[in-house]
């Protein structure tokens, strides 16, 4: 794809702030000012009418894969424990044939509408599907890349180890397009937590991939398998390469337990990647902050056989991620919009982020007083660009 | 206001079951059934396209004399403490004037707009505004009358002791247009627990009112204050007239202190109302719902000096709910839409609710294919009918 025709952006205020002109050339932020002059050559100008600008927002944990959106409503008659959850899914695309190529499609652009323009998703790597998951999405990740960044990372949804041949097709995918590895829960649903730890860190040295490894396991469990993480991670010098998605283990223990993992996760790099969910633990959000953990957020699935809940904005997760740590003041709520957009960015390793020059200009729209205000109100985001152009106005792609 | 003429709606799919027509007429269901006659005299008929069918929503537990809806934004500096948050409104009201009649009238509408037909609002009652919060939203209730059936609680926001006046207060506004009275916290606000409740239980039997109490109390205080409540209920025949707003003390106990709580609540035909919040203790809403707990849904304030969340949708805080309690199959999401509608009713003592012949003609049309989907989904009403009129159609008020 050409490059995008320079493009002026009339009237915004970055994060509520006094209002300013933006220059967008060559799909980067030119420049930023008041009053911005035109340059010589023609180009197009866009009123924001005052509008609040935010930096393109980011999805940190999702799983286009699994995802129904838009299809017949799945009726959900699924077990509560995770491997009913595990298992049903398997079932259901087993005799559905999902096509996880044209649902992630869907759900991206969804979240494209919606001003998501960088995400990371997990991609189910199992010895039924095999790398088809990967496949497909990674053909959604083509389709989109001028207008929205997709991170992949091969995910054994079905553990590493229970199923034989996993590891081999997880070693497979990172060779053939993912960009992480994933993990789940080490000593829950493999069992054999050195064994799948060894695994897994075993391959990500062969390829020099960072991982993102799910932590559903509660309490002294979870401590346990994050212990036997950060053993790997100092042993193999992977200080800023690994993220650790859930971690509801962090919001089980008394903060003396807590604190020290917590400041030894700050201490190697690592990332933690929060859906916070209402119904479970989870990690103390400004504590993990405070200690220099950079804390992201995500939806985890939507709409997928596990769960009907998820919507692909942003600032939806940011308000609910709001109201699971109760940030009710303005300036902790600055907080809830910094996971999914810098403290997103920075985490995933997504670069050139942000509203200053240089950086890559995906922008969205507001009609909203405040930050605040846009993730309690959530309005239909009024203009969206990605990678220097106008890819959606009124909820509308373009 | 004059009975509204009769209407056919066609084509409509009640919770989700096979579609059939209604026939609205003098503001009650009057009929519904497949292929229904439109009667001899002239009658507008209306096309529900198949959409999902709902009776009017039920809102309840919130506070429209609060909001600061639609206003300039309200920066929130707050402290974290409850007090603080009491004291810091009724500083910002004193000088700000805030409009109670004015407000909640723009919040009602916006509830109606969204589906909601009846609400159960509490108004500030102390000694700095006096009456001027009730008089103000019980003008809202004259206005909106004919489309949403409002509930007034006199709720001593500022404790019931602590401030000399406000117990006189309260009586005079039970006979002056509340419908309800209202408690606080009798330990840990009014900090004398059986002279406050002895105090709110001797107006609520001089006036023959039922309770709706706020009870915040955690733990072992909350499951003290709310034994010296079911005692006063036993005492004074008061079964089936108090309701606990919150009980977040219930989230708190373990099951074999809780459970006999429940179980005396229920005998006393007491209600249960929760917001649901994400960040609290919640009451285990299955285990009071099996054991013959009433158990229904609120949004608390919206958009206030208390807090910048809550939303004018009750199908959202049936999500809110959903997610609270981990409500993931559709069978526990006619649960999560049970507490905004017929439980809701139930609970508030609303009557002819529902969508059998003779029930208030309530309606809710929304673009979904099953209730679990309208819950996550939460599209713009399509249609909202209230009392027999067509008041909203497309998210817009007619």
């Amino acid at each position: 794809m050409s490059l995008p025709d320079p493009l002026l952006i009339r009237n915004v205020r970055p994060l509520g702030r006094a209002p300013v002109d933006l220059l967008l050339r060559d799909g980067r932020i030119a420049a930023i000012g008041s009053a911005l002059e035109a340059p010589q050559e023609r180009i197009d100008i866009e009123d924001g009418g005052g509008a609040l600008l935010l930096p393109g927002l980011v999805e940190g944990h999702t799983h286009l894969d699994k995802t129904l959106w838009g299809m017949a409503w799945y009726r959900n008659e699924v077990g509560t424990r995770l491997v009913d959850k595990i298992d049903n899914e398997r079932a259901f695309r087993e005799a559905s044939g999902h096509d996880a190529a044209g649902q992630s499609l869907a759900l991206a652009r969804a979240f494209l509408v919606r001003g998501t323009t960088r995400l990371r998703t997990h991609v189910d790597i199992d010895t039924q599907a095999g790398l088809r998951h990967l496949e497909g999405v990674a053909r959604t990740r083509e389709a989109m890349q001028a207008l929205q960044q997709i991170q992949i990372v091969a995910f054994p949804q079905s553990g590493l180890l229970q199923r034989p041949g996993t590891a081999a097709l997880l070693e497979q995918a990172m060779g053939a397009g993912a960009d992480l590895l994933g993990g789940l829960d080490p000593c829950a649903i493999d069992g054999d937590p050195v064994r799948s730890l060894d695994t897994l860190f075993g391959i990500a040295e062969r390829r020099g991939c960072g991982l993102d490894i799910h932590l559903h396991e509660p309490g002294a469990m979870g401590a346990f398998s994050l212990g036997l993480i950060m053993d790997r991670i100092a042993a193999l010098g992977m200080q800023g390469k690994v993220a650790i998605s859930h971690g509801f283990c962090l919001g089980d223990l008394p903060p003396a337990e807590r604190d020290p993992l917590i400041a030894r996760m700050a201490q190697l790099g690592m990332v933690l990647i929060t859906s916070a969910p209402p119904s479970r633990s989870v990690p103390p959000l400004l504590a993990c902050r405070q200690a220099g953990l950079t804390v992201l957020g995500g939806n985890d699935g939507i709409r997928d056989t596990w769960s009907p809940y998820g919507n692909p904005d942003m600032l939806e997760r940011a308000m609910l991620i709001g109201l699971r740590y109760n940030l009710r003041r303005d300036d902790e709520l600055d907080v809830a919009l910094d996971c999914v957009t810098h403290a997103g960015a920075r985490g995933c390793g997504f670069e050139a982020y942000g509203l200053a020059p240089g950086d890559r200009a995906d922008l969205v729209l507001v009609d909203a007083q405040t930050v605040a205000e846009a993730i309690v109100a959530r309005p239909p985001r009024r203009l969206v660009v990605a990678g220097g152009r106008i890819c959606a106005r009124n909820g509308s792609l373009i």
